[in-house]
């Protein structure tokens, strides 16, 4: 059997590679939370606090978009994912591979990036490596960055209770779409932006102002891959309104014509939890206090049960179900 | 400019590429040591403890080559570097790219391979990501590790002090000549292996024996590099006497076909240190009393000046200089 492209869209056939191939080490936890939790990243205990550990590679296609370029997603990524687990970044690592014949010039605005997005969220790079690859080696360039962070009190993925309120900091989908439409050269009269963006001032926020019972930033498979995993792990139902998805009006026009749902792309600003009720309304304002949180919303509930149910507008009901690939590859 | 093979060789040329881009961070440090001191990792105060943080990307070409294959050395490689700033090594990171049409069966031999050497070294891959390219965008699979470890005392490659000596833990050039011979499938009698190993129990032993000043692991560039490397920064001479350097029969031959000097090639088994001369002994003793260091020997001694300095065995003295670039790409 082979690798295809279908595995790395984070999706259902990706978790099947996951499952018989990825996570076979018998060497996966270093005593708190492990590979096998499967979780935005890793908690391990060190110098009696919560050492929060994370990775991702990237290899998005154009390194420069509307809205942002691969040196921002680099940084954003993962310090996003250490956000989720409830983290303040501390420090990452930069490991790049690079075509031979790459633009050096090209690379100081890459790195330039990277480092005005490492401002905004007050981490560092303190550690790094570089290959350089024969032509044809590597389309281009790829970053991998890990990092490090630290959590007062680490926040899952897997625990949604009955009763929580489901809150998304902003409009959904902006980051693949914009990806898309600048791919295809669409001229929607407004050229829709990636959201890409360190969250970690936005959640030092939310999690001053009340109880996140969990929390995931909706990247490959978009909303739907999130919340379904959200859900699925927590052993619950979760109840959107359709009326309530914050969702731009130039992406929806481009969903349309491309015939993909917003809801299956790729977001790099943006998290979604679930809070307890109480404190929905206090979380929600600390959200829309910062300048990336304007838009949020209160958009579901949780209840006993399990799968994501979409409440229509005009008083339907159907699944949102994890979408089986990421419609738009090399996102990310 | 373009970025070239050179540059990513880990030579002069390499140094030119990270002084103008590649360490333009101004966010570069989390308060221990940072990015601007290019040792083989960064210090990070946590907890009241040392944390140590380190990355390196994999592309060794072929992937599984006499000694080892791509998934031992992405984890070696990564402890080791852990183990050169005198950590223990606690988790890894594993994040891979890999090619539409890969092999599954191929990516759980490498899944194998790397739970294997993490349990040699006692640590664990605790977080990860994958990412697919469509065919021709990435040359197989590339592997990034990032590793996180704790030391009671940070051992840096820039403390080296004049009187200090100078052991090597074993035999020389062996990873890069197996790579180099296996490619090109010379046929020299005894068939060299690679020394591809997690160091960190050997590296435990030699720490509690006596104190040791500067470590580095000579990995590409090799052993001339890593010496100047530690020489330059500590702003010593280094005299290696040419009849201690261990290397194997077979390795000097294969150099001599080649025309490579053994002392530019990559180990990805082996530690350079300079110790305190009443602990030498002791240090040979205890590296001697572990398998991966049974070859070690002591090969030269730390003076005021500068440069580093052979003493060849008819009597003659001459420069072992830092390689421009390394002479065998994808090593690693």
């Amino acid at each position: 059997m082979k690798v295809n492209l279908m595995h790395g869209a984070g999706g259902a056939v990706f978790s099947e590679l996951l499952g018989e191939t990825l996570t076979k080490y018998t060497h996966n936890n270093a005593g708190g939370i492990g590979l096998e939790a499967l979780d935005d990243g890793a908690v391990i205990p060190f110098g009696g606090q919560n050492l929060v550990f994370t990775t991702d590679s990237h290899v998005v296609k154009p390194l420069f978009f509307p809205g942002g370029d691969i040196g921002r997603i680099a940084v954003s990524g993962t310090v996003n994912d250490l956000a989720m687990m409830g983290a303040r970044p501390i420090a990452l690592s930069c490991a790049m591979i690079i075509e031979e014949g790459f633009d050096i010039d090209v690379l100081k605005k890459i790195v330039a990036s990277m480092d005005e997005a490492l401002g905004e969220c007050g981490a560092a790079i303190v550690t790094g490596d570089t290959k350089v690859l024969e032509r044809g080696a590597i389309d281009g360039i790829a970053i991998n960055t890990a990092g490090v962070g630290v959590a007062e009190k680490p926040v899952r993925d897997c625990s949604l209770v009955p009763g929580d309120v489901i809150i998304v900091s902003g409009t959904i989908g902006d980051h693949g779409m914009a990806i898309m439409t600048h791919r295809e050269g669409f001229d929607l009269g407004e050229q829709i932006r990636s959201d890409v963006a360190p969250l970690w001032p936005l959640v030092e926020a939310a999690l001053a102002a009340g109880d996140i019972h969990a929390m995931k930033d909706p990247t490959r498979g978009g909303f739907s891959n999130a919340i379904n995993e959200m859900a699925e792990k927590s052993g619950v139902q979760v109840r959107i309104k359709e009326e309530s998805l914050p969702i731009r009006r130039s992406v929806k026009s481009a969903s349309d014509l491309l015939g993909i749902n917003p809801l299956d792309v790729a977001n790099e600003g943006k998290v979604v939890m679930g809070v307890a009720p109480e404190d929905a309304d206090a979380i929600l304002a600390a959200i829309r206090s910062h300048p990336l949180g304007k838009d949020a919303a209160i958009i579901g509930v949780v209840k006993e049960g399990t799968s994501v149910i979409l409440e229509t507008s005009i008083g339907g009901e159907r699944f949102i179900e994890a979408p089986i690939g990421d419609p738009v590859p090399r996102v990310c």
